[in-house]
């Protein structure tokens, strides 16, 4: 099996950490990552301090296929992402032509103050990154692509550059849950997974309307292979007592 | 000022990694740091893999006075996090009398199977953490505090633990929106900033209604000082046109 393709994500936000906002891009950016075969393998969330910034995409730029930023490239004086990927590159920051360009086409004249038109700062050599909601664009150095923090643009930046990323094959998956505590079931679960070592088991336990249960999901490259550990797993569960729900 | 109190949150789980779960830890553990006058700096979520915890967890725990990890203390195949933080603190795994003491009382002899009484494994030295719904307790090495994944679980730990941590002065916090994009304040705001060091300035764009606002949070130890900012803020806002409201 070729190795996976993987990526990391870094949050930057002190309203992350404060608990103000409340995150909603990993759950986006996890989902579409496997879609096209890319497994996002660890999250940071760091503040809006340089140092934070540069030592987490170091770490994960050298660890992961790809790196994702998100947040801290509007034009307020919290605003340092774009610096903070430059000292991670060891290049200079230089206003891009054709952010400035975009910048200029948006706003009148009299609006485009120095704060606005920072936002056209970048590492040099950066790419640019579509922004179809607010303008500004976000920008690709090496294979860390800095996106916005607000959700909606995060958004729309990602789906614009889904087609400059490569995955691997899709990992398949599969969720069976059951009314069965995680304690009662471990042992079986355990050689199951012995047994079928090309298919990840996962065992999630949940407590809903009074009851324990577990939800267990199953993920693969391969798709024949799963629905041979799916029946194996069905049967076990069905042996221990309890019924078998199909949860996706 | 003495150094602030910082706390780091470690989320173990391929679960959340995954998308499939979103995570409810991050808000719950901030806020409720904050008043006790710790703050959280930096979060990580990894996934199930002893080589991922051990790295996170022992970088986390070098930077920052508290560590909190979530997840992997279950009781099956998937539940690595004891042994791994017993490989970052390099020391061997035992099983802990008291907490075997706990889940004898709380199973039938017949369901205390191998796959729980792994739950009263831990790193040698570890000191429980009570968990009042389910039993299994979490531990604490060091400055490192192991809690339960499942949401209702790790609160109840957590607030079990409130009591051993040290916090600084309390954090106070005030939020203050407008409907005014953020390029049109940034400037004075930058001024502001500059004048109130001791205060923390962050601005957070949102949409809304369909149009573009910002929400400026300030951050100080200073009552006082912050209520000062406050009052600059207010009129800066009103000089530029804009209806401050106070958020919270």
């Amino acid at each position: 099996m070729p190795d996976p393709v993987t990526a990391a994500l870094v949050i930057i936000g002190n309203e992350i950490l404060s608990g103000r906002t409340r995150d909603a891009k990993l759950t986006y950016i996890a989902l579409r990552l496997i879609e096209i075969g890319i497994r996002l393998a660890e999250v940071r969330v760091v503040g809006d301090y340089e140092d934070q910034i540069v030592s987490a995409v170091n770490a994960c730029r050298k660890a992961h296929n790809y790196v994702f930023t998100t947040g801290g490239i509007g034009p307020t004086h919290d605003d340092i992402t774009a610096h903070a990927i430059a000292k991670a590159f060891d290049v200079p920051v230089a206003r891009n032509p054709q952010a400035l360009a975009r910048l200029a086409r948006q706003y009148d004249p009299r609006d485009l103050n120095e704060a606005r038109l920072s936002m056209a700062d970048m590492p040099e050599g950066a790419v640019l990154i579509d922004n179809p909601v607010s303008v500004a664009p976000g920008f690709q150095i090496g294979n860390v692509f800095v996106l916005a923090g607000v959700p909606a643009i995060m958004q729309a930046m990602f789906d614009g550059i889904k087609g400059r990323l490569k995955g691997g094959a899709p990992v398949l998956s599969r969720t069976i849950a059951c009314y069965l505590p995680e304690g009662t079931i471990a042992e079986d679960l355990s050689a199951l997974q012995e047994r079928f070592a090309a298919v990840e088991i996962g065992s999630y336990p949940f407590f809903r309307l009074g009851r324990f249960g577990t939800s267990l999901v199953l993920r693969s490259e391969d798709a024949a292979l799963m629905a041979r550990a799916a029946d194996e797993l069905r049967s076990l569960l069905t042996k221990l007592g309890a019924e078998p729900i199909e949860a996706g």
